[in-house]
């Protein structure tokens, strides 16, 4: 049975939309997984009943407080023990769930990763990731989207590592190919951290390493599966690929390929190299990201994610 | 009379894109400008005739060597002194030309913007800048693009400076609002280098400083004529738009927004900095880009471009 939490709190537009989003999840999550509510136990009782909906079909976990989308992440986390998202992650440390996913603060979310969770054992700097639409019909994972805004080379590094275990685990690619976002092909190209990186990658046998790729090739496919980028630049790549779709759709550009790029499809953010799953989702989510978001903790924990990162930080503490 | 040089064997498909560009700058051009065609003169006239137009309508300076797009260009700049980039900067130094541009190999044109032309006094580093068009109708200037892939904070400040005096200069805008890239819009957002950027910014008076922009808004407009980066995350932001630009082509979106990312309108990239006008084209340039980038050219020398970024250098180095 995989117990999978949601910060029933979290988000722009909650309880009402977590709560129509794990309605979706709970008819479309294998019949042998759990959905945990955590929240205001009053609130989202009344939000299943005003929508036909028996709340017996999930176990809630009652919190009194909330951290507000607006406020500072690492003091609220921490001052806030009974909050949705602090309650959320204490019930993951405890074992008591198997993943935890909130569209809440995603700064706090950061914070309870590091603060309630721990680094796996040889984790340098644990990261966020995310998946982009390629013209081939395929995605590609980036890593690091903006948990790490100063990388060094060995981090860089450990996300190659860390990216095509997600890959196998969750995108189903035997040999994920591994590649650095980069401001050339070549291999003296790139700031400093960039250029000491290409040189670890060259010689790995940790994951396939396919050089260099050009921002203008990002969504081209064929080149690589996993896009390593430190984490103000892989932030601001993600940024600038979300403001082009939503300015296409309000410039009612309607095609195929640029919906794609609705994060509502994605769900979520998983935070990588922590010690349990954790997604975290857009503040903005609609119950069908919400739906996605839960989908993606649930499988996560099912492909035994965490497993199988923590065999891969060994190997990085081994050498 | 200004005097706009021209590397006549500059670029993927020279020399008769660029000479086929120069015909159409010749009659967009004001009367009292002159275009100097540099390269092989025999190839350059042999194109004039075969397109039926007076070759004497130029001035043709003679080069015996040209540098190939795939050469290294440090290597390839300073050993070809007779190449038409080697011999057009040669000229734009002993002042025979007011300024110089060229769509050939893009390193080799930063070479000979330092090796033959200098940094101007009080630039610690030059940059080189791109427009993108937003959607208010306006361009926004982006820079660095990729001359410096590691920036330290007193050069992005600097490249703030820069940035307003060309947005006033070139872009006719009174009073530039400049903007920092980053990863979110509080001030202790971001990587060491932007967050130590954002203190010296925020009270400045050499120009009008907006705070932080998210890349999500980068193409909205109304935020800000100038955002500085780095060169690393601008010439990923730069080539992730051109990427986004030629994949929606390709799928067919035809949108008056999107094509206005088609570089060929902006024809070049100046480089800011330096003690001379210098643009730089793309290497796939048409005719009509390469018409654009001498359009620029000429209007830098026009609008004295260098003299009033020496007076920003001045303010910088007098501080």
């Amino acid at each position: 049975m995989i117990r999978v939490g949601v910060d029933a709190m979290g988000g722009d537009f909650a309880p009402e939309n977590v709560i129509l989003g794990a309605i979706e999840a709970y008819s479309n999550i294998n019949t042998d997984a759990l959905i945990v509510l955590v929240g205001d136990s009053e609130k989202i009782t009344g939000v299943c009943r005003h929508y036909g909906f028996d709340s017996g079909n999930f176990v809630i976990k009652n919190a009194t407080e909330q951290i507000g989308m607006g406020e500072h992440p690492v003091k609220a986390y921490i001052k806030k023990t009974d909050s949705s998202m602090h309650v959320g992650f204490k019930m993951l440390a405890n074992n008591e769930l198997d993943a935890f996913a909130s569209a809440g603060n995603t700064g706090a979310m950061l914070t309870g990763s590091v603060y309630t969770l721990n680094p796996l054992p040889g984790i340098i700097r644990p990261c966020i990731s995310a998946k982009m639409p390629l013209a081939d019909g395929s995605d590609i994972l980036i890593l690091d989207v903006g948990f790490n805004a100063d990388t060094k080379a060995d981090v860089l590094y450990q996300f190659g590592i860390i990216g095509s275990i997600y890959a196998k685990t969750m995108m189903g690619i035997a040999k994920p190919r591994v590649a650095l976002l980069n401001v050339g092909s070549e291999e003296e190209k790139g700031n400093m951290e960039v250029q000491e990186a290409y040189k670890i990658m060259k010689d790995t046998e940790e994951f396939d390493f396919v050089g260099n790729m050009e921002a203008n090739n990002l969504f081209n496919g064929g080149i690589a599966d996993v896009l390593v980028t430190d984490g103000f630049t892989g932030n601001v790549v993600l940024k600038q690929a979300e403001g082009m779709y939503a300015l296409v759709s309000k410039l009612g550009v309607n095609h195929p390929f640029m919906n794609r790029f609705n994060y509502e499809f994605y769900g979520g953010t998983p935070v990588l190299g922590v010690s349990a799953a954790v997604v975290i989702g857009h503040g903005a989510s609609t119950p069908l990201a919400i739906k996605n978001m839960i989908l993606e903790a649930e499988q996560a924990a099912k492909n035994g994610l965490v497993g199988k990162l923590s065999q891969g930080a060994k190997i990085i503490k081994d050498e």
